[in-house]
């Protein structure tokens, strides 16, 4: 299963002083891409939380291979690696304007109880869609 | 009332590409200065939170005279404008290691509920150590 | 003149513990704003920028009616309020899918040589798109 | 060889609405320690930017055991891998006020020129601070 955000366009305050993106919001570019998905799907990551189920990223992997800069429109692509267990593993891979691969990446997320703050299992609406 | 930060020292990833702090950092200077207050006047802003509490920002002027540079040392100096109503006042200026100034302003912070989203009045605690 | 962004859905990483937007983000939902329709009016701020023109803010004012939550679709309105001179000043409100006004403020914006780090005038290419 | 900074504590606007530390701001901590370290070793960052040589992330893996909240006292250790080569490997440790391991990683740094935007060799100041 994979989901393709559509166009983005990068922000000036995402730069730094090195003239192109700060390498931390390539993990808020994934975010936004598996949140989106989940819109997609019909399941309301605000709900989930409403309901008491957080997912907070456990593990990380980013790999770099050419820098975006200000103005450039790019594309996150998302992957679930596996059917979701006790944690769910996303590939990423951004693509931009010029059909060049910027980063590619791994995330492991958990589910997590607000109120226990202990893990959880997965919740049935996502074993559901994702399978 | 006034308060004065120990020296912070500026992030590279607060920067952009202009070579400079990026001006929305300046907003989070403030926040930090003023929390940071709370905490020394022996108010735990996280508490009052978990009471019920929230203080969101209503109103901001900035003023910016020259920026700040990564690896730059500053200090923001806090001042509470009026004694606490329903809002607090608060005004801000922020020096760096040649005492030059970089930034003044203001912030209007009102009292929120998180259960109702209303405005509430000023908490006892504030008051007391406010005046 | 007026310009006015598509929506843009709110992102998770712009939320704080407030559970909204943190507040200095609108600032980059302005900056973004203004730079969408520079490139709209055909004039590249990257190009701009090196030639040796930087347009820092060096004056903001911020009006917070009601917060933007995770998942909100917003639109930016900027308004070039006088002729370019020596100074850009825009107004901007900030709209969103319920057509609530959500904030409402002003910048100005400068002209800088990153080179003599002096003020300079209006460039031509903006005196133009923008009478 | 190895550095561990200060106290740092946790800012308000590095949470998000999970209520702890957005993971992303992580990687500006990492960030934070090692320039802070090469300061202390006497070397400037800025400076080396300056004569064109830059220090972009190429690869990063993180592992969070457990969350940092508002407020939280944290410590972050960097430890150099390798001796210096074609890039650099530091790995961190994270560590809050309750000597609780928060998180750990590693990063790969490479060495760029802003001119050519291609890879160039360490530079013998950071060959002999190392070594």
């Amino acid at each position: 299963m994979k989901y393709t955000t559509n166009k983005i366009t990068v922000r000036y305050s995402e730069t730094d002083q090195m003239q192109f993106v700060h390498h931390s919001n390539y993990l808020k570019y994934f975010e936004l891409a598996r949140l989106e998905w989940l819109t997609v799907l019909g399941v309301s990551y605000s709900e989930m939380e409403k309901k008491g189920i957080l997912m907070p990223v456990v593990r990380v992997n980013l790999d770099f291979k050419t820098p975006l800069y200000f103005g450039d429109e790019f594309q996150v692509s998302v992957v679930l690696k596996d059917l979701p267990r006790a944690t769910l593993v996303f590939d990423y891979e951004i693509i931009n304007q010029h059909n060049q691969i910027i980063c590619s990446g791994t995330t492991i997320l958990a589910f997590l109880s607000p109120f226990t703050k202990r893990p959880m299992r997965c919740p049935e609406i996502l074993l559901e869609k994702f399978s």
